[in-house]
């Protein structure tokens, strides 16, 4: 556990409710940072020992700017993940009806997730954009705010004593952000059995049948990939990395042998750590996958290797 | 070339740059579109002969708001792409100098990539986020503006008589974006031998391996990818649909025998289009996989199913 | 059903004993031939309507002679197989003794399988090699012969008037031998939904993952091999094509998808047949690989070809 | 080198030819084994060190009887191979001329080599089969003779005094077959840049795609095959292994790793050998396939295991 966490600020954001589900962090120092780069950056310099960000939306898809700062720079690891259903409340300030609201205030990507509900319930509300939902919150208590109303987290709503006029308004009722706890790169968290493996492959540039044979190195492991991004390296048009989350712990020989051979295809390959899964979801690896054969035949290759 | 054009607004943009980059475009009325997805509602409902929208970024990557967009609803088709190098300029009310600047607003995504130039040459200017480039430089011309510069294209610097204090301000010399011309489903371009097919592609749910069966349906018939995107699908985290491009015409026998492929695996498979390259560049075939050989082959086995 | 059968002789070999299963074979005439190519040869002619022929055995293997002689020449095809268990006899002109045998004949292969019951039962005795099992037990009745046993099959015992001493002698228990019954091209017997197709495929000449390439053409449709043998085209050292049996009959959408991938691929490829399976083993077939996912998909890309 | 050799008899066969290719193998005793099983048993009991048997013809394909006896019993191993080309000279007894030849003996496989000069240059002989070509040869020295001609290798008649009438009588010119000298397992010869790995591969029974796996474990590796022979088991129609010669040698990293996932795959794997390639041809590896970065590979997963 670290002594002090920081997160994608400000405070109140789902980011902090993902951080106050990691036992303990309750109760040390939870240091908000204005964006995913400055939250890692608190982390590589030692200000913080590990830090909380956003990953991927079940709405939005992968979080760019985290899939990017983490992929780039002074090396990091993820040491775990946490899963937040993603709630929205429309919150006032005490004593504000919803006839009142003439302004509505949240993150573009809450205000997408929201639109039809405050369509239905405030139409007469125009919309101004905020840098968060938290912030959008926290501005509903500034002397002169230039809004009435703000769609943001309950967790926010409660540390700032906003009234909830409306809760649960988002239009998908099952949207959930996995976000990833990340540190220094140290020793990796152990095992469980149902675990993942986070990794950034540079795609080698002038092969076209480049992708098939990266996953032919998983396949041919029998790793499964449980999330796969395409992210530009900002080079030119067509040059990319892939994040992938594999399924399995890099202790595992399956998932040793697997990122051994994705290494030799694509040596800049980023190792972002093992940890355990979220849903604690563990699946059958089929006996030609399972550790024991990997070292039988490990063993089997060194004697003929050396006793012939 | 339609009689009307809606592109993503407003006025001024890269997306207008692009827009005008078509030829006859700048001849008939041009329609700003507040956002994607009413720049191709335009087009659905008629209103507009085509739309042009962003979809790519050699800094950023795919644009969500569009690779979803045009993933669903009534069904759209691409029919051709322009590329525009993007050069960002420092704009202000003429008579405006370096050091009178303490606010400069752009859109985020701008703002990341000319921080590095704002912080060596204007360290005093706060950031103020805008909801498009252009907006930030139409601000400019407000009777009392909260800015004093704006980050935006050469376009609409020249537009709106904006003094340009600086050019090519980007930190990232050779981005550049991809926009696509899209109007309602009609008959396809004719193939140049140097074209693109663009497909969207849901995952088959419960099959890990189903990526690797996807692309086997297009090495099978020596089809390369020259982009791939995973988007989730909003329904649950995991569950993803993949933006293809692919290189080649669907009039070519081997894009048209993947994309059946594609089908079999996939059926909720949406094919987006085929259409020119905008850099021209074709490829050389294999002569397994030229239109020859898949005619030969197809008369061969028709002849053995009728004749014998 | 054919008015003269030819098949691999002479008379009460295990391949006559194949013929014999054939609905009608008993009817009509039957002409023994000396060799596999000279039965071919019969039917090429057309003074046989249909040969049977060995083309594989559980304990030895393919029948090279048939896989060389039915992969060049005037195009055959493969209507029908049939399974026989090999089952050996100790068979001798009645009145002989096991002691009195001094020499035991028979086909080299037989001689392989009954090795270990002679060994034991009749050790005295030496092999003389025979250019068949039946011509061994033919020769018995030769007036000076000079072997006093021979090894071969039930029938030719039986035809011949021999005694049999022993029965079942072979080492194996369940040795199968499969046969096929080959005619000139002409209509493909109906599908049954237990069929085979044969195939025969050179293997394009200086490409080393070609046969992962010709096997991924078959993998990428779902169709499964029942059996793979490669062969030297006789060129030089390492120049093979392969002799494979596919699940499903080329009227099967499938099948014939896969047949002309390997068309484009090694154009050279000869198609020997689509017949019922004499086991009658039908198998599950992924939606996605059965008829009704193919014409669907050829359906969808017609239209997006035409209407669009 | 052995002290003693032994090979596939009898003396005078293309066998022998091979063996004194061998450097040495002039000076020590040859002796002679009635056939492959036998000659491998000499092996494995000690009574020879080495045994020189064909595997690999270029006209007849896979030599059944070595592929099955040196993939069962007491392991062996492959030490080194001999190509021989393979030229036929019809021998009789000096002063028989041609019109007085009725009756030419020979192995029944050089007899389907030799029809065509035979039919045109002596017509009238019948053909009778014999155990071997040199068998054929030394037949003629008999004192009573069933034939007046042997088609047998230039060695057996130079051995025996035999009168060559006609030389290079075969219909293939360029007829040549691979032999393997055969060992006890022991040390591996030492890699030689141009080397082969022989490997008897089993198919995991009731798996479809197995071979697809099995060459995905190669091509993963980047090892190529330049042989490749399905054998029944014996067991049941259908129940196949695989007979591979890979290119490069198990003490290369790449074919190490590729028989490591071979093992996991089929743990009943038989490593037959790793030795140098009468041909000499090497070829170039691609740098991802190469020693150094399997080695580097290994190195970085190892320090992620180790010191995070």
């Amino acid at each position: 556990m670290a002594s002090v966490y920081t997160f994608l600020g400000p405070e109140g954001t789902f980011t902090e409710a993902a951080l106050l589900q990691v036992p303990g962090a309750e109760d040390v120092p939870r240091i908000p940072a204005s964006n995913v780069e400055a939250a890692l950056d608190a982390v590589r310099s030692g200000e913080a020992g590990a830090a909380m960000v956003p990953i991927e939306n079940s709405v939005e898809g992968g979080v760019s700017a985290t899939l990017d700062a983490i992929a780039g720079g002074e090396p990091l690891q993820i040491i775990g993940e946490q899963l937040v259903p993603i709630r929205f409340v429309l919150a006032v300030r005490p004593g504000t009806e919803r006839q009142g609201i003439s302004v509505v205030s949240t993150h573009p990507h809450a205000w997408a997730q929201c639109r039809t509900w405050c369509g239905e319930n405030i139409p007469q509300a125009a919309y101004l954009p905020a840098s968060s939902t938290a912030a959008a919150g926290v501005g509903l208590l500034d002397p002169a705010p230039g809004h009435q109303a703000a769609i943001c987290s309950p967790l926010v709503a409660q540390q700032r004593g906003l009234q909830v006029l409306a809760d649960d308004i988002g239009d998908i009722p099952d949207a959930v952000t996995r976000f990833i706890l990340v540190s220094r790169p140290g020793v990796l968290p152990a095992p469980t059995g149902a675990d993942k493996t986070t990794l950034v492959v540079p795609l080698p540039q002038d092969h076209p049948g480049a992708l098939v044979a990266i996953l032919e190195q998983l396949s041919s492991r029998g790793v499964n990939l449980s999330r796969i991004e395409s992210r530009p390296t900002g080079q030119f048009l067509g040059d990319y990395f892939f994040s992938l989350d594999a399924e399995g712990h890099l202790a595992e020989e399956r998932v040793a042998d697997a990122v051994r051979g994705l290494h030799r295809l694509s040596p800049g390959l980023r190792f972002l750590g093992s940890y355990p899964r979220a849903d604690r979801r563990g699946h059958t690896i089929p006996r030609s996958n399972q550790d024991e054969a990997f070292l039988r035949a490990d063993g089997w290759v060194r004697e003929l290797l050396q006793v012939r």
